[in-house]
C-alpha cells in the first residue's frame, strides 16, 4: 500500500471564485506513481469547497450566481454578529469541503466534462491549502 | 491490499430520473471479495450524481420535485446559450457525483432505509457509466 | 494496511439538533494507530447528515435555519402520506450521510473552524449511530 500526499497553495483574487486546479490534481496523480486506487481532494477551510463540473465559462457564472443566490450576504445570519462571512460559511457547509475521484491504471476516473474546482467564498486569500491524497497501490 | 474495479452501465428512459443501483452496489461488494474497507461510488459525469436514501415512491416523486424547483430549466442561465442544459450541470454540481460506503465482514454498511441511487439529471441516455471500486482486504 | 472501525453512538434531544463528534473522532484516529491514511464518517440513516464547518453558536442556528427554509416540513410532500418525515428525508438526500478527512502522522488533517457534525433532522432518537473507520499504515 502506497500513501501520497501533496499540498497544493492557491492565491484567490475575488471574494467568491471557481479556480480549476485538474491540471495539479493530475500531476500529483502522476508523482504518487500509484497505479490504482483513490485520489482525494480536502479543502481544510470552512470558507471555502471543492466542486466537480464542467469549465464553461458561462456555467462558471451560473455556478457563482446559485452560491450568491442560496446564501445571500444580506440573509439576517446570526453568524454576521461575530465575523460578516456567514454566507461563505454556510455555502462551504452545504457544498461541502471534500470529494475523491478513483485512479485507474495510473490516471484520474473523471469524465470529459468534469473538471476539478476550488470554490472559494470568502476571498481574496494569499494562502489557500487543498490536500490532494493518492491512496492504492 | 485489494483494489476491484467495476462499471456498471445503465441505460436512462427519462429527462429525470432515479434508479436504484443497490442490488448492483451490493453484487459488486461480494464479487471483489473483499471482507472489510471501503466502496466508492461515483459517476464520470457532469450531468448525473450519486444520492442515499430511501426507496419510497413519494419520496423519489419528492426529491425529482425539489431538483426541479432548486434548479429550474428556465433559470436565465447563461451555460444555455451555449447548451440547453445548465439546470443539469448545477445539479449535479451541487447534488454531487460521488459517495462512499464503509465495507465490514464482505457487507457494505447501509441503513435499512439507505438506498443508492443513480440521478439522471440530463437523460434519456444510452450509456451512464456508475464507477463502482472496493478497496481494503 | 491497517483498518479500525468505531461506532459512535449517539442519543439525539431535539427534532432538528447540530451534535459536535469532533473530539469522538479524533479519539478513534488516536486508537486506531493508524499514522497515515484516510478517516471515513458515514451515518447509516436516512434522516441524519454529516457537515464540516465552524463550531460557533450564531452559525449552528444559521445552518439549523437554512436547513429548515430549504426543506420545509409543510412543503406538501408526497412522502409525508406514508411517514410524517418528507423534510428530513429530503435534507439527509441532498446534504449527505457520508465525509472524509485526510490522517497524517497520526492526526486528522482539519481547518482550525472545521469541526465535525452529526445533523440530527427528525429527533429525538435514543440511539443515532456515527461509523467512523480509519484505513492506511
Amino acid at each position: 500500500m502506497k500513501i501520497y500526499f501533496k499540498e497544493l497553495l492557491l492565491r484567490t483574487q475575488q471574494r467568491r471564485e471557481l479556480i480549476d486546479i485538474t491540471l495539479d490534481v493530475e500531476k500529483v496523480v502522476r508523482e504518487s506513481s500509484i497505479s490504482n486506487g483513490l485520489c482525494l481532494i480536502f479543502v481544510p477551510h470552512a470558507t471555502a469547497a471543492i466542486v466537480l463540473n464542467e469549465h464553461e465559462r458561462g456555467l462558471l457564472n451560473d455556478i457563482m450566481r446559485k452560491i450568491s443566490e442560496m446564501y445571500p450576504d444580506n440573509g439576517g445570519w446570526d453568524h454576521n454578529r461575530i465575523d460578516d462571512n456567514a454566507a461563505a460559511h454556510l455555502a462551504s457547509t452545504f457544498i461541502g469541503p471534500a470529494t475523491f475521484m478513483p485512479v485507474k491504471e495510473g490516471k484520474l476516473i473523471r469524465g470529459t466534462w468534469q473538471n476539478i474546482f476550488l470554490v472559494e467564498l470568502d476571498g481574496p486569500r494569499p494562502t489557500r491549502k487543498v490536500v490532494v491524497e493518492v491512496i492504492g497501490e
